[in-house]
């Protein structure tokens, strides 16, 4: 066995339907012999989901369970602690097995933008030698999945997240052609306060589960407030604007 | 022959490398007999060389030729009126050809993300049965090639053109904690003027050919500014702004 030690690499997977996982994606998860991935205590996980029937039978699995769930306040002191030992021992625990082989982490979406992935790679960058797969973005499957395009011409875009403050969230959108705003759930009647503070509830789009079976588009202003999941996505498609 | 028209499909082929095209993407391109992309006049096209060697040898191409070229000022009304026939014109042309056989038009990067394709969609929506696959963006190619998340946590993330005015970009970035900066070249003076006023040169990045042969990924303190081309890409990253 070589001491040199072999590679992380964080595989992008797409917003959920297989066939738009990439090429090289495809490639590495299909000749993977160790594989991990996050995901709740008793759930698939969307990452092994996407997978499903693509990875080798004999590959070991490494599904990363995170310790507590999105029910726990971010703001709770115990929830932060929780969860960064957490990423310590997966952390430890990955560098270990990059001893002796190359470990593939499932990422659904995009691995640098706003995954999971990240509060891995802060910790393992200077440890482990990684290698990165871009994938399509979530909000891309969403966007697509709406049959309008996101922004063109000038339109300035902007990405937010849910659990911003009110006047953050009105600011943002108000400064904006388009809008993507991700983490909704339980910050779905805040976000659409602001929306309609900046008089563009005729433009709001809530897709959940883009580009995957059981997919819905919804005008914002039609849907159910009350069972909004978490990974939902509300969109302002902007207007082409030109100079 | 069926009366039915057939589809435009608009294939996002992804940030430059052929292996990060989509399982789908690949399917749809390798077995296409007509494929539809613009390109300037005398250049391959970026779209056309991703799919080199992919296409079948007997597919007929129509390479849709920008009638003129960026150097012309977007406010120029003799611009805005060749570009605005030019769109015409194809539009009908691919309408006419869907009458026949499913149409393939190539789309670097994502279709609905600021895509020339757009151009086509608003024109042909109402009149074709146009389909979308979505691509891994330019910018997801770029900030992967900087080995660094460009978002995560709360960050808000701003995707603004170069093209805007000064008082915009500089607006919009000390707004932001990530941004992405397109249409760069000529525009670059003005942009990285504005990064100067929001005191964010320490974290600029500037990229030419993300995943491409010829990639560069430089300190954006650090370029010859008197050579960048309009598709290079600025990047600020992200901190992980925890609420």
């Amino acid at each position: 066995m070589s001491s040199e030690k072999h590679r992380l690499i964080c595989v992008g997977l797409g917003p959920g339907d297989p066939d738009l996982m990439s090429i090289r994606a495809h490639k590495l998860v299909s000749n993977a012999n160790h594989i991990a991935y996050f995901r709740k205590k008793g759930r698939p996980g969307m990452a092994r989901t996407i997978v499903e029937g693509i990875i080798k039978e004999d590959a070991i699995e490494y599904p990363m369970e995170y310790p507590v769930t999105t029910e726990i306040p971010f703001s709770d002191p115990e929830y932060e602690r929780l969860l960064s030992d957490f990423y310590d021992d997966w952390a430890d625990r990955l560098e270990k097995l990059t001893e002796s082989s190359d470990v593939i982490a499932l990422c659904e979406g995009d691995p640098f933008f706003y995954g999971s992935f990240i509060h891995l790679y802060v910790r393992l960058n200077e440890r482990v030698k990684i290698e990165v797969v871009p994938g399509i973005t979530g909000m891309s499957g969403c966007w697509t999945a709406t049959s309008l395009p996101i922004a063109h011409g000038n339109d300035v875009l902007n990405v937010l997240m849910g659990t911003l403050s009110q006047e953050e969230l009105t600011r943002h959108i108000r400064g904006s052609d388009a809008v993507v705003i991700m983490k909704t759930g339980r910050n779905l009647h805040k976000i659409r306060q602001s929306i309609e503070e900046c008089d563009r509830m005729h433009d709001a789009w809530l897709i959940e589960r883009g580009t995957m079976s059981g997919e819905t588009v919804s005008r914002l202003s039609e849907v159910d407030m009350s069972a909004c999941p978490y990974f939902a996505i509300v969109l302002l498609h902007g207007k082409g604007r030109r100079l």
